[in-house]
Protein backbone atom coordinates (compact mmCIF):
# COMPACT_ATOMS: atom_id res chain seq x y z
CA UNK A 1 0.00 0.00 0.00
CA UNK A 2 1.44 3.45 -0.61
CA UNK A 3 2.40 5.26 1.92
CA UNK A 4 -0.07 8.59 1.06
CA UNK A 5 -3.78 7.74 -0.04
CA UNK A 6 -2.91 8.29 -3.81
CA UNK A 7 -6.14 7.71 -6.51
CA UNK A 8 -7.16 4.41 -7.62
CA UNK A 9 -5.72 2.60 -10.32
CA UNK A 10 -3.10 4.65 -11.76
CA UNK A 11 0.66 2.17 -10.87
CA UNK A 12 4.24 3.44 -10.33
CA UNK A 13 4.66 7.33 -10.76
CA UNK A 14 1.82 7.85 -12.06
CA UNK A 15 -0.57 7.85 -8.86
CA UNK A 16 1.52 10.63 -7.35
CA UNK A 17 1.12 12.64 -10.84
CA UNK A 18 -2.62 12.41 -10.18
CA UNK A 19 -2.09 13.29 -6.34
CA UNK A 20 -0.29 16.49 -7.35
CA UNK A 21 -0.56 17.52 -10.86
CA UNK A 22 1.18 21.35 -10.46
CA UNK A 23 4.30 19.48 -10.22
CA UNK A 24 3.94 16.89 -12.76
CA UNK A 25 3.63 19.02 -15.19
CA UNK A 26 6.88 20.34 -15.36
CA UNK A 27 8.49 16.28 -14.71
CA UNK A 28 6.53 15.51 -17.56
CA UNK A 29 7.80 18.53 -19.53
CA UNK A 30 11.64 17.44 -18.91
CA UNK A 31 11.24 14.10 -19.62
CA UNK A 32 9.64 15.04 -23.06
CA UNK A 33 12.73 16.74 -23.75
CA UNK A 34 15.32 15.00 -22.60
CA UNK A 35 14.38 11.45 -23.85
CA UNK A 36 12.05 12.53 -27.19
CA UNK A 37 13.04 15.73 -27.82
CA UNK A 38 15.37 16.29 -31.33
CA UNK A 39 18.76 14.55 -30.65
CA UNK A 40 21.48 13.14 -31.89
CA UNK A 41 20.82 9.92 -29.14
CA UNK A 42 17.85 7.97 -30.93
CA UNK A 43 15.34 8.06 -28.26
CA UNK A 44 15.41 3.81 -28.17
CA UNK A 45 19.54 4.90 -26.61
CA UNK A 46 17.92 7.66 -24.24
CA UNK A 47 15.37 5.64 -23.24
CA UNK A 48 18.10 3.12 -22.31
CA UNK A 49 20.26 5.24 -20.18
CA UNK A 50 16.82 5.92 -17.78
CA UNK A 51 16.27 2.13 -17.43
CA UNK A 52 19.94 1.47 -17.06
CA UNK A 53 19.72 4.08 -14.29
CA UNK A 54 16.60 2.77 -12.79
CA UNK A 55 18.11 -0.65 -12.68
CA UNK A 56 21.02 0.73 -10.60
CA UNK A 57 18.56 2.36 -8.34
CA UNK A 58 16.58 -0.66 -8.16
CA UNK A 59 13.09 0.92 -9.11
CA UNK A 60 10.64 -1.99 -11.02
CA UNK A 61 8.56 0.12 -11.90
CA UNK A 62 10.58 2.87 -13.68
CA UNK A 63 13.07 0.27 -15.17
CA UNK A 64 10.29 -2.13 -16.48
CA UNK A 65 8.49 0.69 -18.34
CA UNK A 66 11.51 2.72 -19.33
CA UNK A 67 12.49 -0.93 -20.59
CA UNK A 68 9.43 -1.53 -22.35
CA UNK A 69 9.70 1.98 -24.16
CA UNK A 70 13.26 1.56 -25.24
CA UNK A 71 12.38 -1.97 -26.67
CA UNK A 72 9.27 -0.34 -28.50
CA UNK A 73 12.15 2.07 -30.21
CA UNK A 74 14.33 -0.84 -30.37
CA UNK A 75 12.12 -2.71 -32.95
CA UNK A 76 11.01 -5.05 -29.78
CA UNK A 77 14.09 -6.10 -28.91
CA UNK A 78 13.65 -7.11 -25.67
CA UNK A 79 16.70 -9.16 -25.46
CA UNK A 80 19.30 -5.95 -26.03
CA UNK A 81 17.31 -4.02 -23.37
CA UNK A 82 17.84 -7.22 -20.96
CA UNK A 83 21.68 -7.39 -21.58
CA UNK A 84 22.11 -3.51 -20.87
CA UNK A 85 21.01 -3.65 -17.84
CA UNK A 86 22.61 -7.12 -16.71
CA UNK A 87 26.39 -5.85 -17.72
CA UNK A 88 26.06 -3.81 -20.48
CA UNK A 89 29.96 -3.75 -21.49
CA UNK A 90 29.21 -6.93 -23.32
CA UNK A 91 25.75 -5.63 -24.77
CA UNK A 92 25.41 -5.43 -28.55
CA UNK A 93 25.24 -1.55 -28.57
CA UNK A 94 27.88 1.41 -29.82
CA UNK A 95 31.56 2.11 -27.72
CA UNK A 96 29.88 5.60 -27.66
CA UNK A 97 26.55 4.53 -25.43
CA UNK A 98 28.72 2.31 -23.62
CA UNK A 99 30.95 5.21 -22.49
CA UNK A 100 27.53 7.84 -21.65
CA UNK A 101 26.33 4.27 -19.93
CA UNK A 102 29.38 4.48 -17.67
CA UNK A 103 29.00 8.16 -17.18
CA UNK A 104 25.05 7.70 -16.19
CA UNK A 105 26.21 4.81 -13.91
CA UNK A 106 28.47 7.02 -12.02
CA UNK A 107 26.10 10.08 -12.09
CA UNK A 108 23.15 7.71 -9.81
CA UNK A 109 26.18 6.87 -7.73
CA UNK A 110 26.59 10.85 -7.10
CA UNK A 111 28.28 13.60 -8.96
CA UNK A 112 31.64 13.47 -8.24
CA UNK A 113 32.10 9.97 -9.05
CA UNK A 114 32.08 11.11 -12.57
CA UNK A 115 35.63 11.75 -13.88
CA UNK A 116 37.51 13.83 -16.64
CA UNK A 117 38.98 10.43 -17.44
CA UNK A 118 35.18 9.39 -18.19
CA UNK A 119 34.14 12.29 -19.94
CA UNK A 120 37.44 11.60 -22.27
CA UNK A 121 36.37 8.50 -22.61
CA UNK A 122 33.45 9.55 -23.80
CA UNK A 123 34.51 12.16 -26.05
CA UNK A 124 37.14 9.84 -27.87
CA UNK A 125 34.00 7.58 -29.27
CA UNK A 126 32.41 10.80 -30.67
CA UNK A 127 30.38 11.84 -28.02
CA UNK A 128 29.41 15.44 -27.94
CA UNK A 129 29.14 17.99 -25.03
CA UNK A 130 25.02 17.77 -25.79
CA UNK A 131 25.86 14.45 -25.38
CA UNK A 132 27.41 14.22 -22.14
CA UNK A 133 25.19 17.15 -21.10
CA UNK A 134 22.38 15.20 -21.39
CA UNK A 135 23.34 11.97 -20.45
CA UNK A 136 24.07 13.45 -16.76
CA UNK A 137 20.82 14.99 -16.49
CA UNK A 138 18.80 11.75 -17.56
CA UNK A 139 20.00 10.16 -15.14
CA UNK A 140 19.95 12.85 -12.40
CA UNK A 141 16.63 13.15 -13.29
CA UNK A 142 15.87 9.04 -12.98
CA UNK A 143 17.65 9.52 -9.72
CA UNK A 144 14.21 11.60 -9.24
CA UNK A 145 11.92 9.25 -10.65
CA UNK A 146 12.96 6.65 -8.85
CA UNK A 147 13.16 8.07 -5.17
CA UNK A 148 10.04 9.70 -6.36
CA UNK A 149 8.13 6.31 -6.95
CA UNK A 150 9.64 3.90 -4.26
CA UNK A 151 9.36 6.62 -1.83
CA UNK A 152 6.17 7.21 -1.61
CA UNK A 153 5.56 2.78 -1.94
CA UNK A 154 3.52 3.18 -4.86
CA UNK A 155 1.82 0.02 -6.40
CA UNK A 156 4.22 -2.21 -9.53
CA UNK A 157 2.13 -4.05 -11.64
CA UNK A 158 3.23 -7.53 -12.29
CA UNK A 159 1.69 -8.11 -15.90
CA UNK A 160 5.06 -7.58 -18.36
CA UNK A 161 1.72 -7.25 -20.77
CA UNK A 162 0.76 -4.21 -18.68
CA UNK A 163 4.17 -2.33 -19.38
CA UNK A 164 4.26 -3.13 -23.52
CA UNK A 165 0.76 -1.74 -23.70
CA UNK A 166 1.53 1.12 -22.39
CA UNK A 167 4.98 1.49 -23.87
CA UNK A 168 3.23 1.87 -27.15
CA UNK A 169 1.06 4.64 -25.57
CA UNK A 170 3.43 6.54 -24.35
CA UNK A 171 5.82 6.21 -27.56
CA UNK A 172 3.04 7.39 -29.73
CA UNK A 173 2.00 9.87 -27.82
CA UNK A 174 4.56 11.45 -24.84
CA UNK A 175 4.99 11.84 -21.42
CA UNK A 176 3.04 14.27 -20.54
CA UNK A 177 0.08 13.37 -22.74
CA UNK A 178 -0.45 9.77 -21.38
CA UNK A 179 0.60 9.77 -17.80
CA UNK A 180 -1.85 11.24 -15.62
CA UNK A 181 -5.36 10.33 -17.44
CA UNK A 182 -5.97 6.57 -16.59
CA UNK A 183 -6.37 4.95 -20.39
CA UNK A 184 -10.39 3.24 -20.86
CA UNK A 185 -9.05 0.00 -20.19
CA UNK A 186 -7.82 1.35 -16.46
CA UNK A 187 -11.12 3.23 -15.85
CA UNK B 1 37.23 23.16 -14.30
CA UNK B 2 33.80 21.89 -15.70
CA UNK B 3 33.64 18.65 -17.78
CA UNK B 4 31.55 20.56 -20.71
CA UNK B 5 32.21 24.00 -22.14
CA UNK B 6 29.98 26.08 -20.18
CA UNK B 7 29.05 29.99 -20.60
CA UNK B 8 31.65 31.73 -18.41
CA UNK B 9 30.84 33.16 -14.83
CA UNK B 10 28.01 31.20 -13.92
CA UNK B 11 28.34 29.35 -10.54
CA UNK B 12 26.63 26.19 -10.10
CA UNK B 13 23.56 24.88 -11.53
CA UNK B 14 23.34 27.81 -13.61
CA UNK B 15 26.08 27.42 -15.98
CA UNK B 16 24.31 24.21 -17.34
CA UNK B 17 21.38 25.65 -17.24
CA UNK B 18 22.66 28.42 -19.56
CA UNK B 19 24.06 25.76 -21.84
CA UNK B 20 20.77 23.81 -22.02
CA UNK B 21 17.71 26.62 -21.55
CA UNK B 22 15.03 23.89 -22.45
CA UNK B 23 15.37 21.34 -19.77
CA UNK B 24 16.52 24.99 -17.02
CA UNK B 25 12.55 25.83 -17.78
CA UNK B 26 10.64 22.81 -16.04
CA UNK B 27 13.36 22.13 -13.60
CA UNK B 28 13.26 25.87 -12.65
CA UNK B 29 9.32 25.39 -12.62
CA UNK B 30 9.13 23.07 -10.81
CA UNK B 31 11.41 24.29 -7.63
CA UNK B 32 9.46 27.23 -7.76
CA UNK B 33 6.31 25.01 -6.87
CA UNK B 34 7.91 22.83 -4.60
CA UNK B 35 9.73 25.35 -2.72
CA UNK B 36 7.73 29.39 -3.13
CA UNK B 37 4.51 27.73 -4.50
CA UNK B 38 1.80 28.60 -1.61
CA UNK B 39 1.85 25.71 1.40
CA UNK B 40 1.49 25.06 4.77
CA UNK B 41 5.19 24.31 5.56
CA UNK B 42 6.87 27.84 5.00
CA UNK B 43 9.59 28.52 2.79
CA UNK B 44 12.20 28.58 5.08
CA UNK B 45 11.25 24.93 6.03
CA UNK B 46 11.38 23.74 2.89
CA UNK B 47 14.76 25.27 2.20
CA UNK B 48 15.94 23.38 4.76
CA UNK B 49 14.77 19.84 3.09
CA UNK B 50 16.14 20.91 0.57
CA UNK B 51 19.95 22.01 1.81
CA UNK B 52 19.80 19.01 4.12
CA UNK B 53 19.59 16.90 1.38
CA UNK B 54 22.11 18.21 -0.48
CA UNK B 55 24.21 18.27 2.64
CA UNK B 56 23.53 14.61 3.19
CA UNK B 57 24.52 14.42 -1.20
CA UNK B 58 27.85 16.23 -0.41
CA UNK B 59 26.80 18.95 -3.18
CA UNK B 60 29.05 22.04 -1.74
CA UNK B 61 27.01 24.06 -4.15
CA UNK B 62 23.73 23.44 -3.71
CA UNK B 63 24.11 23.11 0.00
CA UNK B 64 25.84 26.65 0.16
CA UNK B 65 23.09 28.84 -1.78
CA UNK B 66 19.82 26.87 -0.16
CA UNK B 67 21.70 27.34 3.13
CA UNK B 68 21.65 31.05 2.60
CA UNK B 69 17.94 31.05 1.07
CA UNK B 70 16.68 28.99 4.04
CA UNK B 71 18.44 31.46 6.10
CA UNK B 72 17.37 34.39 4.27
CA UNK B 73 14.10 33.10 4.62
CA UNK B 74 14.50 32.32 8.76
CA UNK B 75 15.35 36.00 9.61
CA UNK B 76 19.09 35.47 8.61
CA UNK B 77 19.37 32.42 11.08
CA UNK B 78 22.70 31.14 9.41
CA UNK B 79 23.23 29.37 13.10
CA UNK B 80 19.82 27.15 12.33
CA UNK B 81 20.95 26.19 9.33
CA UNK B 82 24.50 24.71 10.04
CA UNK B 83 22.37 23.01 13.03
CA UNK B 84 20.42 21.46 10.59
CA UNK B 85 22.83 20.30 8.37
CA UNK B 86 24.80 18.96 11.41
CA UNK B 87 22.72 16.81 13.16
CA UNK B 88 18.38 18.23 12.56
CA UNK B 89 17.36 16.11 15.65
CA UNK B 90 19.22 18.71 18.04
CA UNK B 91 18.37 21.83 15.80
CA UNK B 92 15.44 24.12 17.30
CA UNK B 93 13.00 23.59 14.86
CA UNK B 94 9.74 20.85 15.03
CA UNK B 95 9.13 17.75 15.79
CA UNK B 96 7.28 17.34 12.62
CA UNK B 97 9.60 19.44 10.17
CA UNK B 98 12.56 16.51 12.33
CA UNK B 99 9.95 13.79 11.21
CA UNK B 100 9.88 14.85 7.57
CA UNK B 101 13.53 15.05 7.46
CA UNK B 102 13.93 12.00 8.60
CA UNK B 103 12.10 11.00 5.52
CA UNK B 104 13.83 13.76 2.99
CA UNK B 105 17.02 11.50 4.37
CA UNK B 106 16.15 8.64 3.63
CA UNK B 107 14.34 9.06 0.57
CA UNK B 108 17.92 10.71 -0.19
CA UNK B 109 19.13 7.39 0.57
CA UNK B 110 17.34 5.33 -1.86
CA UNK B 111 13.13 5.54 -2.04
CA UNK B 112 12.62 1.96 -0.52
CA UNK B 113 14.62 3.29 2.96
CA UNK B 114 11.23 4.65 3.57
CA UNK B 115 9.13 3.13 6.32
CA UNK B 116 5.31 2.99 6.93
CA UNK B 117 6.76 3.42 10.34
CA UNK B 118 8.49 7.31 9.32
CA UNK B 119 5.17 8.47 7.53
CA UNK B 120 3.13 7.25 10.20
CA UNK B 121 5.48 9.35 12.83
CA UNK B 122 4.98 12.43 10.54
CA UNK B 123 1.46 11.86 10.82
CA UNK B 124 1.33 11.75 14.48
CA UNK B 125 3.49 14.78 14.64
CA UNK B 126 0.92 16.89 12.13
CA UNK B 127 1.91 15.90 8.77
CA UNK B 128 -0.90 16.08 5.93
CA UNK B 129 -0.39 13.47 2.93
CA UNK B 130 0.75 16.64 0.78
CA UNK B 131 3.84 18.01 3.12
CA UNK B 132 4.56 13.94 3.20
CA UNK B 133 4.14 13.92 -1.04
CA UNK B 134 6.08 17.34 -0.66
CA UNK B 135 9.11 16.24 1.30
CA UNK B 136 9.74 12.95 -0.80
CA UNK B 137 9.32 15.05 -3.75
CA UNK B 138 11.71 17.59 -3.06
CA UNK B 139 14.28 15.29 -1.60
CA UNK B 140 14.12 13.53 -5.05
CA UNK B 141 14.57 17.18 -6.96
CA UNK B 142 17.54 17.91 -5.14
CA UNK B 143 18.96 14.28 -5.60
CA UNK B 144 18.65 15.58 -9.17
CA UNK B 145 20.16 19.19 -8.67
CA UNK B 146 22.86 17.52 -7.03
CA UNK B 147 24.02 14.92 -9.29
CA UNK B 148 23.64 17.30 -11.99
CA UNK B 149 25.95 20.03 -10.52
CA UNK B 150 28.49 17.54 -9.30
CA UNK B 151 28.21 15.46 -12.64
CA UNK B 152 29.68 17.82 -14.76
CA UNK B 153 31.70 19.36 -12.49
CA UNK B 154 30.10 23.07 -12.60
CA UNK B 155 32.13 25.79 -10.39
CA UNK B 156 31.78 26.41 -6.79
CA UNK B 157 32.53 29.62 -5.43
CA UNK B 158 34.15 30.53 -2.11
CA UNK B 159 32.77 33.54 -0.86
CA UNK B 160 30.02 33.19 1.48
CA UNK B 161 28.96 37.10 0.54
CA UNK B 162 28.03 35.46 -3.10
CA UNK B 163 25.78 33.06 -2.11
CA UNK B 164 24.23 35.83 0.94
CA UNK B 165 23.63 38.21 -2.39
CA UNK B 166 22.05 35.43 -4.55
CA UNK B 167 19.96 34.30 -1.66
CA UNK B 168 18.05 37.91 -1.32
CA UNK B 169 17.77 37.82 -5.00
CA UNK B 170 16.34 34.25 -5.77
CA UNK B 171 13.91 34.92 -2.65
CA UNK B 172 12.43 38.27 -4.03
CA UNK B 173 12.46 37.15 -7.70
CA UNK B 174 12.25 33.42 -7.62
CA UNK B 175 14.35 30.50 -9.15
CA UNK B 176 12.76 30.89 -12.88
CA UNK B 177 13.52 34.86 -13.09
CA UNK B 178 17.11 34.55 -11.43
CA UNK B 179 18.84 31.39 -12.23
CA UNK B 180 19.87 31.63 -15.92
CA UNK B 181 20.79 35.16 -16.84
CA UNK B 182 24.16 36.90 -15.29
CA UNK B 183 23.34 39.52 -12.91
CA UNK B 184 24.65 43.19 -13.88
CA UNK B 185 28.02 42.35 -11.53
CA UNK B 186 28.29 39.09 -12.79
CA UNK B 187 28.69 40.31 -16.51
Amino acid sequence: MAHIALPDGLPGIRGPMAFRPETARPINELVDVLLRGPHTLSPGERELIATYVSSENDCRFCQTIHGAIAAHHLNGDEKLVADVTCDFRLAAISEKLKALLAIAGKTAQGGRHVTAEDVARARREGATDLEIHDTVLIAAVFCLCNRYVDGLATWTPDDPEYYRHRAAMVAANGYAASTVAPSAEER
